[in-house]
């Protein structure tokens, strides 16, 4: 099946399958240059299960948040024929078929892969059931998870920035273990939904590298020993057995589509399939920019920034640092930010006024637009704000989920459009804490590539490349992810020889697209000056810092416990 | 026309008028007892001047803030007989007139105490009108005057803890020379209008110890110097020559109505009106509140605390600590906040959403009202907030308008009402402060009492005393300063003796309206302690905190300048 002759990737597609959160997104994508040609959106029909489960009506605890296999499923159903309909190309010419997901979504299945939630006697047990990746129920397990790595000094601790987040594999699992144990006992494989996908295209259980190492606990030294695992739960010791020691590196070859997928989708049986790979990490293939150096940002309700390096370091509150994590050969690097576009959403929804959203309304724009519009004319510095964008916490570079914001600089004469632009900014700041990291850590960070709904914001993303003092490159797809497994698709078919090549002909992005304009970037070196000032000052006592923010989520959760 | 018999008493009457920044009230009062039996109101035609001169159109700068003297007589023309035609009192039975005004309000007058402003030749000259209370145009005079104070370690700077506003005679009468020095050289008199007004009643200047003292660096050793006036501005040294030496106390005679202003108010010529006063000042009295340890907090868009002590001592931060200043034979100290109810209004005026708004409107609520419901049922600490009351800077205890607000501990669930509530907490906190600031310095506060706008919001109410610990009386009169000034009026006319008998009699308060809750007050001891903390790290270099909102501020002002 492999080609690399010009005229045979001209007639040859690729078809890349995004699973969000809310629904699942298929394009078909011609191998020789990336050109897409047609996609669909399937929404998932249960979304996110956050109240009962479907059916039974068992109703869910606080943090929970699940989803329904069967709504992966019908993207598959509907979606990928949906896009070869729209590309108006013969699925004969499709060489291959590659999937991206949210992580940590994990699930519990028999050997098999039939998931326990679709087993008569398990479907009224909320724990049978995926877990989304923002199901944030399992903290008290990550507690204990990083508790006890923290004594027994992991040494592999340091690579997750020193800190196991709730949302990932072992958290869920052990909350499992601990909440339901029977689920618990026929979890045969304990396995993320990225991988899960694969199976039921390929038939054949197979784990990608990405997600066993930034949300599996997997480094070259395996997976966490059971000595340490004993220490979390007696019960837990053998929990590595439910996941897989082989992993497949991004753009292998998984296998081949089973007849019973390739009815659901329409492609051929025995298409290439490729192996399981992540959202943001396949979107720094759809920018062509999986080179070291390159920082691609995924900027939407929250930021992930994923980039590649020759160079292995521990940079302080990195999500992760995994061999092959992005593309094979390279060290990946994943950092975040707990919220960047669900910052200026939560200020939208609650703090701007009726006469503000008339006016918008007046004016045909959305709020949103209303306030980028009033915000962009003013010199910086002159609203006279600082803020620290905490509001869901931080994640790099502190790992702190008790934090929270800070604004600093209201008068009596500061308005909605003033404070909106400091948000704006606090989160550029955020970023650039994160880029001096890893500079500070010696993985030079020389390209900022932006991806995903922020991209619209463009006051937002001028103020970016002037806090960040560098050019920023833009994704122009507006279905990113999707592309970049097309892209692991037709590596995975033969059509190139590694990710990297294949992005260089399949992935684009507009380079310099945004400049820092040097005027403007000298008065934010003094705003974040103060910025960083504040920082650390609210960054907690083991940082050095005050424990006010600390001390206020301890007083509130004691009152409203 | 003295009388102490109860039967005589009965059918006294005194006229109290309150002068505001808007408009002004009269209310005739019985002066045995204080009943309040007619009252009226006059809005000033031309309100506050603050973009151009009545008139002339010229043009004002920013921060200025102008009055009309005219408007001022036509409180007496108006106000008065209205005040005296809804009680339904011969105006023969009325024994005396007594005023307050805002402070400091100055103007410059001739000799015979006709204001600049109406001669023909002044009248298109900004300098040639009265200046409002809240000018703010003179703030680097007043940086000049506090700088060279320091300098020279005068020593009347720690009775104004350590600072003198540019809202003050000395600040406001160093504008006009340098400013407009044509104006200044035909300043005969520079008078505040709580003289001015009693001048017009009387037809002899007059001076009262209340204004000079907290407004005019008058202290039992004079007025500063005329070597140190002469570092101010060579000018400048004989600016006191337009002041006054001899000074009126409280309550005392200044005159009796002069036929013009018999004929404007109605009221019978030679009428006993008192020396000028203060609307804060004569609070005390209305609220019978004159003795040491009862501070009286006049709550509206800001705070202003009056307290009577034998102690002399100085307090960080107080407004003025004068003899004889609230009454005769105590020493009078004065406090503030910058902002209270100013802050609730900014919030609801930018901060609300228009769902609230909608919600509050169909509910038949104020949004503030609906906003204290949401509010009110909140557990302490629950928001998991606290804030810096900072919104426009600090008064007491820090004397610095160049701070800023701080709000600590927002999350993407922080809801409006949360905010709300921490902002009223945030007050709260900084009155505390206040009174703490007494206690330490040897001033014991035994009880807290409360007049002005805010009353009427009962979860503040209850806030305050959790957080302060102490019982709150209420004032009741919702014209106090008119009613302290008609004591201050029976008083002249020697009904009384003095002005704490006077206020026994006519004054009046709730005692223990509000009392605190102790588990409540446990928690708020806990927030208070944060707001300690952090009321001391943004407090400024001098102070020994950060410099961040004073760098902020700097910044805003160049890049706008």
């Amino acid at each position: 099946m492999s080609a690399n002759n010009q005229a045979d990737l001209d007639r040859q597609y690729a078809v890349g399958i995004d699973f969000g959160t809310l629904s699942g997104r298929a394009v078909v994508v011609r191998v020789s240059d990336g050109e897409e040609l047609g996609s669909a959106v399937h929404t998932y029909a249960h979304g996110v299960i956050e109240r009962a489960l479907p059916g039974t009506g068992v109703s869910l605890g606080p943090s929970w948040a699940l989803q329904s296999p069967d709504d992966w499923r019908d993207v598959l159903r509907h979606a990928v024929p949906g896009a070869l309909a729209a590309a108006g190309v013969d699925a004969a010419d499709v060489i291959g078929v590659a999937t991206d997901f949210t992580a940590c979504t994990v699930l519990p299945t028999l050997t098999d892969g039939t998931p326990l939630c679709e087993l008569d006697e398990f479907a009224d047990r909320p724990h049978s059931w995926p877990k989304l990746w923002k199901h944030h129920a399992a903290q008290p397990h990550a507690d204990r998870i990083n508790e006890i790595a923290g004594r027994r000094r992991e040494a592999w601790l340091g690579r997750y920035g020193g800190k196991i987040s709730s949302e990932w594999e072992f958290a869920k699992g052990l909350q499992v273990l601990q909440e339901d144990p029977l689920v618990y006992a026929r979890t045969d494989r304990w396995i993320e939904a990225a991988d899960w996908i694969v199976w039921e295209l390929t038939g054949t259980e197979s784990r990608n590298v990405c997600t066993a190492g930034y949300k599996g606990i997997r480094t070259e030294d395996g997976y966490p020993s059971p000595a340490y695992l004993g220490e979390l739960d007696a019960g837990f010791v053998t929990f590595t057995d439910k996941l897989a020691t082989e992993l497949l590196p991004l753009g292998a070859l998984a296998g081949g589509l089973t007849e019973r997928a390739a009815k659901w989708t329409g492609l051929p049986v025995g298409t290439a399939v490729a192996a399981g790979n992540v959202d943001a990490h396949v979107t720094a293939a759809a920018a062509d920019a999986t080179r070291p150096g390159q920082m691609v940002a995924i900027m939407g309700t929250s930021t992930c920034h994923v980039m590649s390096s020759d160079q292995l370091a521990e940079v302080p509150g990195m999500c992760g640092v995994v061999q092959g994590g992005i593309v094979e050969g390279l060290w990946g690097y994943e950092a975040g930010q707990s919220a960047v576009g669900d910052i200026f959403g939560w200020f939208v929804d609650t703090c701007v006024p009726a006469a503000y959203e008339a006016e918008a309304q007046r004016r045909g724009l959305s709020v949103h637009s209303y306030l980028e519009l009033l915000a962009a004319d003013q010199p910086v510095g002159a609203h006279g704000l600082v803020a620290l964008d905490w509001h869901n916490g931080n994640r790099s570079i502190l790992v702190d989920h008790d934090l929270s914001a800070v604004v600093v600089g209201q008068t009596l004469g500061t308005r909605p459009e003033d404070t909106y632009r400091a948000l704006i900014e606090s989160t550029a700041f955020g970023a650039r804490r994160i880029v001096e990291a890893f500079e500070k850590a010696g993985v030079p960070v020389e390209e900022f590539i932006v991806a995903g709904g922020l991209l619209k914001n463009r006051l937002l993303m001028q103020i970016y490349a002037d806090v960040l003092r560098l050019p920023i490159s833009t994704v122009t797809s507006d279905q990113g992810p999707a592309l970049g497994s097309a892209i692991h698709a037709a590596v995975a078919a033969g059509a190139y020889p590694d990710v990297t090549t294949a992005s260089a002909a399949m992935g684009r992005r507009i380079t310099s697209a945004y400049v820092p304009d040097s005027a403007r970037a000298d008065v934010y070196d003094r705003l974040y000056a103060e910025y960083h000032e504040l920082h650390d000052h609210f960054a907690g006592e083991a940082h050095g810092g005050t424990g006010v923010l600390h001390r206020l989520r301890e007083l509130r959760n004691e009152v409203i416990g």
